[in-house]
Parts: C-alpha cells; sequence; structure tokens
C-alpha cells in the first residue's frame, strides 16, 4: 500500500512570472497528465545524457523539418546530446532542400489545393514548400551519385550529400561535422528514392549493411537511450536492432500523438517494447501524447539550461 | 495567387537558449502544426486581453483542478485577465476540497484501482484524493446551505461557499476577491450536486437565473473573448448564451484534444460556431490540439511577461 | 503462465459472404484491437440484457441524434433494451425539433459558414439544421410550461413535452410510452435551456429531485449495467449517482473517441471509476475506441440478432 | 446557395432487424460523421471495382495481420478487387509465419510484459506471437536466398518466399497465384529486413527496381485507385510514385486514425495530396477515421453483398 508521507502533493504550478523554460517544466512534475508525463520526461532524458556510456538515439518520423524543428535537431547534434539519428527520409529530403535555399513558407490565407497545384507550390498542413526545390536537389543527388561506388549504403550517400551543404542549420551538415551517423531505412520511400531510383548510372543501395552497422554499435555500447519523436519505421528500424542485440534500451521517451488501442507501432507503449526484448524490464520510460513542435522544443531547452555549464557551446 | 514576398518563412526555432517561455512561445510563430497554433492563440490572447472593452471569459472543463492549474487559474481571475468564469461542478468541487486541505497525490507507484477503493482513495488518471475530503467538504456544504433562502442559484451557492475559504489560491476565493462570477450549469453534475441533492433542508437551485445574468451581460459587452479549455457543457452554455445575443465572439480560442470529425461539441471547430451566431464571422480564433495542462500554463506564462509592465502585481 | 492450450487463437475473419451483422460482429471476437473489443462489448450488452434483473442505464453524450442515431435510439427504449436515459439537453432538443418537422439535412456540397449563418441554417459538422426549427420549439415550449406547475423537474418537463409529440421515432415519445424515465442533468445547457431561462412564467425546475429519484432505482436494484456513449455529464451523473449506493455497476460499456491521457472524465477509464466504487472491482466491463455512430449501430442490430426470439417486434 | 428540395434529409437509420451488413453500410448513407463517411468510401470502392480500367492499389500499415485481418485481405487479393499491393515489412513477415503454423494467441489475462518476455512470447497490445516463430521463418529465409541471385529485388524476395507457403490463407500465397506484386519499401525495416541483413550470403535488395516498376505501372494506367489503411511508408510510396507519373489518382480512400493537424503524412489529408499531384483535383476521395479492423471488414462485406453476381467465388 502506499505510504502517504513521502509522496509528493500533486502542488499546482505556481503564479506565472518572467520564467526561464525550465523553471515552468520542472513546475509540471507537480501537475498532472501530459504536463507531468512531458516533466519526467525531460528528466530521463537528463539521466541519459548526463550518462557518459550511454549511446543515444535520436529517432525521427513525422513532419518534423516543415514543421520547423530543423535547426534544433541541428543543434542536438551539435552538443552531441544524441549520437546517432535514425530518420524518415522525408525529413533529410526538406533539410537538403532548405540548404539549397528553398524554404517552407506559411502563407496569409490557405488556397485551394488545387490552385496551389497549379501554381507550383505543394502544402504540408499549414506550410508550402515551391516544387522547384526538388528539381533543384535533382542536380545535387546527381552528382552525389557520381562521387560514388556501384554499390553504397543509405548513410554514406546522405554523407556525400552532407558534404556539398554548407549551412550550419542542417542536420545532415551537424551529423557531418558532429560524426554522427544518420540512418534512413525508408530512404527509398521519399523524393530522394525517388531521384535515386529513376537515375541513369544503375548505382544501388544496400539497405542492410546500414542495419548491421547500427547492431554492432548497440552491441557495443554499455547502456543506451533513445528519443522518438513520432513513431513509424525510424522507431521500429532502431527497436528491432536493440532486439537482436537481447540488450535492450536503458532509457527511453516517446513522443507521440497516436494511441496504443489501434495496435499499431507508432502508439504502441513502451511497456509492450519490454515484451520483445526491445526495451529493459526496469529501463526509465516515459510517454508524452503530445505534437512535438510543441514537446520538443521544451524539453531541449529545458534540458540546456540544466546541462548549460557542461556544454561545449562553441560547438553549436 | 499568393506572393512569395511578404509571405514569412517557416524558419526554425533558433538553438535553444537560456530563455524565458515568451522567447520560446513567439519563436513557435515562424513554425507550423500545432506549435504556431500555441503562439498564435497566444497572440489572440494578448489583444483579447489588451482590448478594453472586452468581457473575457474562461471555459472550464475537464480535470484541471486534479491536473494541477488551480492556483494558475486563481491567478488568471486574481489579474482580471478574465471577467468570467464558466465551468464543471468537478473543478469548484476539487477546487473546495484543496482548500479544506485535501491536496491531490501522487503516488511512487499506482496501486490497483480496487486496492485504491478499498483503501478510501480514488484515482483520476495519474493523481490520487482521499474521498473523506468529500464528506469534509459535504460538512461545509450544509453551513453553507443553512445560510442561503430557500431558492438560490448556482453562483451565488459558490459564492457563499467561497466566503468560507481562506486560500489565496482558491480559484472560487479569487473570484469572490475579484468580482468574478462564476458560473456553473452543471453544478447538478458534481459531489456538489451530490451533497446538494441529498440534504434535507429541502433547498433548491434556480438554473435559469444564471443563464438570464450571463446573457445580460454578453449583452451589455462592447466586445466579447472567451478562452476554452476542454468544452463540454461550459463551452455550449457559454456559446449558447452568446446565441441569444445575436453577437457573437470577437476573440475565440479553443484548447482540446477531441476532434471535429465525430461531431461532438467538444470536438466542433470555432468555424463551426459561425454557422450558429456564436462567434462572429471576422471573430479571431484559434484551436490547439493539445493537453491543456501543457498548452495554458505556457500560453498564461507568455502572456504574463507581454503584459508584465500593464499587470497589477499586487493582485496576486 | 498463460496456457496455449485454452487460448484460442486470433484467426481471421473468414472470407466476406453475404452475411448478417452478428455473424460479422462475432468474428470479430477473433480479431484484436478495437474489433475485438466491440465484439466483447456486444458481449456484455447481450449478458446485461439477458440478466432479468438488471436495471439498464442508456448515457448519451455528443450529436448523437444530429449524427442520425434517434431513431435506433428510441427502438432500444421501446424493446426495453434500456429502462433509463441520462441525456445531454442537445439530444433531446434535436429530437423534439425532428418530431416538429425539421430535420437534419445533408447538402450536397458545405457552403461557407458565414454563408450558412445567413441562410438561416447552422452547422454540427456535416449536417444542417434550419434555426426556424428553435422558433418551433420555442412555441411548444410555451405551451408545455401552461400545463406545468411553478417547481417542476426536468424529467417531469420532458414528460410534458413528449405528450405533444406524435412521432414514433422520437426518443421521449419512445420514452413516454414504455415508462422510461429520461434524466437530462445538464437541460439548463441547451437550447430547452435558453427557452426555459427567458419564459416570462417565471417558473422554476429543480434539479435535485431527479438526482435523487435516479439514486432511489439504483439503490433498489439488484444487478445494474450502463452503456455510455461519448461520456460528458450523462456519464459523470449516472456514475455519480451509483458511487452515493456504494454498489457500483456490474456491467459497464463504453464507447467513446477521448482517450485517459488527458485526464478528462470522457475518456477515464472504467477501471479508474472502480477506485471510487462507481463500477464493481469484478465488473464486466468494455471501452471500445470508435465512433458511436458506427459502434452504436453495429452492436445493437448484433444485439437484436441474437435476441430476436425473446423480442417484443410488436413493441418497436 | 444550397436547395433543400434535392437535399436528403439525415434521417435515421431504421429499427435493427436481422440485416446484412449492406443493408446497415448502405443506410449509413443517411447519417452523418464517421458512419456516412465510411458509407461514402464503400460507394467510392464500389465505383472503383466496376472501373474495368482502373489499377486499384491496396496500401498497407499497422498490425493488421496481428489485428486478424490476413485471410480477409488475402480474399480480396484473390478476387482481384486489388491488382497491388504495398505493404509494411512487418505485415508480410507476420503473414508468413502464420503459415508456418504459429498463431497470434489472445490470452484469458494479459501478464506482465517482463512476464512475457521471458516466456518466450511477445505482445501487440492484446494479442501475443511466441518468437519461436521467427526462428522457424529465418531458416524459410535461408533457403529462400540460396535460391536467389546476388541482387534481387523486394518483391522478387517475397514471390520466392511465396512459393514455400502452402495456405490459402495467405496474403503472400494468394498475391503470387493472383499475379498481384507486392511492393514492400521498408522490407529492411522488419523482423525479414533483420534477418536478411544478418545473414552471410552476402546477397542484396534493389531497392530502387520495385519502385520503377510501380511507377511503370502507373503510367501504363488508364484510371487508378488506391485503399489506404493506416497510411505510413506504404501510403507515401503509392502517392510519390504518382506524383512522378503526373496524372494522380481518381480514387482515393483512407482508413486512419491519425488526425492532420499535426502535419505527419499518416494523417495528412487527401485534399492536401491534390497540391503535390499525387491525387486528381476532381478525384472521388473519402477519409474515414476508425480502426480499420472495423472498417475494412464493414467495406469488403459491404461490397461483396453488392458484387456477388459479378465476382468469381471460384477464385477465393
Amino acid at each position: 500500500m502506499i505510504e502517504q508521507s513521502g509522496m509528493p502533493s500533486s502542488k499546482e504550478i505556481g503564479h506565472p512570472q518572467t520564467r526561464t523554460v525550465d523553471s515552468l517544466v520542472s513546475s509540471f512534475k507537480k501537475m498532472a497528465f501530459q504536463a507531468r508525463a512531458l516533466a519526467e520526461a525531460t528528466d530521463i532524458l537528463e539521466e541519459m545524457v548526463r550518462d557518459k556510456e550511454c549511446v543515444r538515439i535520436l529517432s525521427l518520423a513525422g513532419a518534423l523539418v516543415p514543421g520547423g524543428l530543423r535547426s534544433l535537431i541541428a543543434g542536438t547534434i551539435r552538443h552531441r546530446i544524441f549520437d546517432i539519428v535514425v530518420t524518415t527520409g522525408a525529413n533529410v529530403t526538406h533539410d537538403a532542400i532548405e540548404s539549397l535555399g528553398y524554404h517552407h513558407l506559411v502563407p496569409k490565407k490557405l488556397p485551394s489545393d488545387a490552385a496551389l497545384f497549379k501554381s507550383g507550390r505543394s502544402r504540408i498542413y499549414d506550410v508550402l514548400i515551391p516544387r522547384a526545390a526538388f528539381m533543384a536537389l535533382e542536380k545535387q543527388v546527381g552528382e552525389v551519385l557520381d562521387s560514388l561506388q556501384k554499390t553504397t549504403t543509405a548513410s554514406m550517400f546522405l554523407t556525400s550529400l552532407a558534404k556539398r551543404l554548407k549551412d550550419r542549420y542542417s542536420i545532415l551538415a551537424a551529423a557531418l561535422e558532429s560524426d554522427v551517423p544518420i540512418f534512413c531505412p525508408t530512404l527509398v520511400d521519399s523524393a530522394l528514392g525517388v531521384m535515386l531510383s529513376t537515375q541513369e548510372e544503375d548505382k544501388t543501395i544496400d539497405s542492410f549493411k546500414d542495419r548491421k552497422m547500427l547492431i554492432e554499435r548497440l552491441w557495443e555500447s554499455k547502456t543506451s537511450g533513445i528519443l522518438i519523436l513520432g513513431g513509424g519505421a525510424p522507431k521500429n528500424f532502431a527497436f528491432q536492432s536493440m532486439e537482436v542485440t537481447s540488450k535492450g534500451f536503458d532509457y527511453a521517451v516517446q513522443v507521440t500523438t497516436d494511441r496504443a488501442e489501434f495496435g499499431g507501432l507508432s502508439g504502441a507503449s513502451l511497456s509492450e517494447a519490454i515484451s520483445w526484448g526491445k526495451v529493459k524490464k526496469d529501463a526509465k520510460t516515459m510517454e508524452v501524447f503530445c505534437d512535438a513542435t510543441i514537446a520538443f522544443p521544451l524539453m531541449i531547452a529545458a534540458l540546456e539550461e540544466r546541462l548549460s555549464e557542461s556544454f561545449d557551446i562553441r560547438g553549436a
């Protein structure tokens, strides 16, 4: 039975005052529901970052770059908050086209989708991207392919692409400079993948070598942690790689708006992952049910406040 | 057709640095999805608060007091960010029991619901409340009833209850001191309502007088705005009262996790309310799809930063 | 540890053939996720209906009548699948205006909400209702009030209104004919409530007598069950009435699209209700996460197939 | 302005009687919200199937095979309701292990996830799968690899695997017999992918050839349609392949529980796809927000009733 002594009261957050993000996030610990989930997730991230032996994965799905999280993600890579990135193809595609000078646009008023198509812009919920961006990217991809061997891997292809991007806010460039590998199991399923499929050079991407690299990296790790934004193939790829090692993650935080009751992976609980050996049975885990465009900046800004003395600020 | 010039780029939020909440919330304006929705909602709230002629309603549904928002809500009342509160019975019930010294508790580990029931504690998702609290409240209610006339209203009952609460973090007490009426159309549907139903004094609550008061208040208003947390009966009560006036709200912000596609009111869009005359056709409106325990503190903390010079800090 | 023998395989539903609804719903028992939840919920409803001593409540929230479930709900009342109805004010308001000849309309193409307002039609997601309907209803309400005493109850008011409706598809009329009380704790919070608030006769509704009636009914029941569509105040009203009796429901099925993680009542699990004594610890319970416009017809059609021999078909 | 004449009334569905699934689904057309969405989606599917020139894609994401839809999906392939399947790796993995005699199990009571792991069973929400199944599958995969050339494609690999499965309820076997290609852009991201990554034979899967095949197939199509269950990489793969052709789908139905407001692809509206040229601007489209384990069997059973005279029943 629980004891009341030692049980902290679910006190309200104080009256709002000009305050830092972390003072707000930390006050969430005395609340309930998703505010508390977010606070506890931030604590787990902090512990994971302070664990010097921990290999930390950032798993990215959803339109995070169009959503505006690009430079924040790049910053977490430069600070080595994360050691490995696993991502959908869309996020690296949109990262690269931003580096080529094509930005996601916010219209004052949304035209119809038929009008948008006609005008050469395409929509991602409430932002637009000019389709010319993809033609510019295709030119780059051609040059990258020329420099590559007949059979390559998704991570090697992305490294070569990154070398051509001079952009300190780019995820790809930050990863290259920080020696952080980017795994992209679904590269084929993205605009980059379409470009690679229709190239004439007949170069091939070996999808399996990257998998082996990730498994080896996890095998060698002493402890390991993961922050999952959105779920999808990157979550599955990281979790199944861990399953092979028979070790399980020590820390796992998932930010999702999906739910468990429909059985899909993106909403699957971190507890369920314990039954697969993907997460350790006594791991520190938390799920936060919130749009990542809100939750991720809050967690990272709070984290940076807590870690600022130990951060290599020059890195960012 | 839209023009690219004038269209702000969906820039990423900068690298995280020790920052205030408002600097984060304001940076969300250059993002997309619910981060931008939250930023735009905050702008509407700011404009609404700066509008000196505006009558502002706070509509409360969901377990906001158990969720930990009690003193924050009380603070917004003391600062007169809101002039009128419409709430479910549960939120005033739980506000009163906190004032009586019974707090919502956070267990280290959740016992089974059967074990909780046996031990005299009940659960609201991840917080507990001792059921003894309701007995203490019932005693208070008896005393309040003694002091009231045979027929009263929900708002008068709550005012009488508030007079007995000495607690600066109480919503009821803050409303009393700030002369902010609290309308509770579903008082009967709450623990307070159960207590009132089973009292022997045979006193009656006239549910309709409060409705008339709210309609009159809106009738006289020059402009009006509403912040809706969660939807439910309070949203409907405020909106239908406005419908009677044939005026429509000038500002409306809704924080909800429900969705429009299932047809219910809590998820109904603010645009739909235009078809009823509840919201003006050119009103400033925004929906934020996020747990209120996260979104409300963010919006209010940002708002306070922006308004700090004009705030009467002594009030809070 | 579980044993594989005795554990039914999660077999797939067979190849689709011209089949009855119940053959489909029953096949869902061998599936997973919400299909299985729906099948198990139907089994619980069947058991509850076959329990001759069981007092059965139907709890209605959400735009169920505009959604098209009106005559189906009326049918379940005529068949005495349910003995008591607890509902929001909106559902009885829209039930009554259908009886007055004003139907919910499906436009081929949705005009803007501003255009709708101007044309005298209002929108509920994808159906429209002419606002003239409410004026016709107001006339009826005036006549009902003339026939009532100074202080009445919501259920008595609805009974008087039902007497004026000659419509075999009406929920109110079906309840009157079948001697099924309709409790409406939020009558004040509906278009009917607005009409009652602005009447000149100064008649009052005692909100508490209905509560006492429901509590007494539950007190006397041998066993009891509830089907909750949508949650909201009706769920709370029925659950808190049961809490007073210290008995707890024996059967409970909830159809909702809300979720537990945000702490609100509509998404709260039926297990949580055990910690309050609202549901018995060994009760048969199931939550179905699905739009009620899909799940309710499926469950009721399957139920009718199973019960057809024992149904009094003339009643419907 | 809309005209009332010609506008069907949102009539209620009739009293439930022993009825076929299609009579229920067809009655949903007179309802609102997701019931109507499901009815309209079924009409679009019917039109798509009756269109003799239409190339029809079934896009599968989520735990549909563990969810119990396996034989139903296989049946739609045998009936050539669909000409092409695009799927996640998980669905073909779980299809194959069912063929090897390992079934998804439904425990009477769910043990803890730690206990499950220990006992060699893993959990997918509310079904279990023995992990021995994956070892049996690995043996099969080894044999398949022996028979393949050094560089193969995902679809060729799946065809070879299908040849070893003697199981009329298998998706893979049905596709092989019906000459329906199965594209699996995320094969690498599945248990099959793990097995392929860790094999010693050093065989490679060319991810791009399948993409080219799908694009060519769509290029040659006169009209085209897609039923999307769940979104994810398969939706993106099919949509981006269509984008390359500059044609756009003529029919598109999406069953999802995700939502548009968070910006991700699985919840992205079909209208948004028009802005990319993935869907024709005057295409027939419908989104159904419902668990696929409920919506898909309803739609297919209704469809079969409507098409029964023209169906080649021997095929199934």
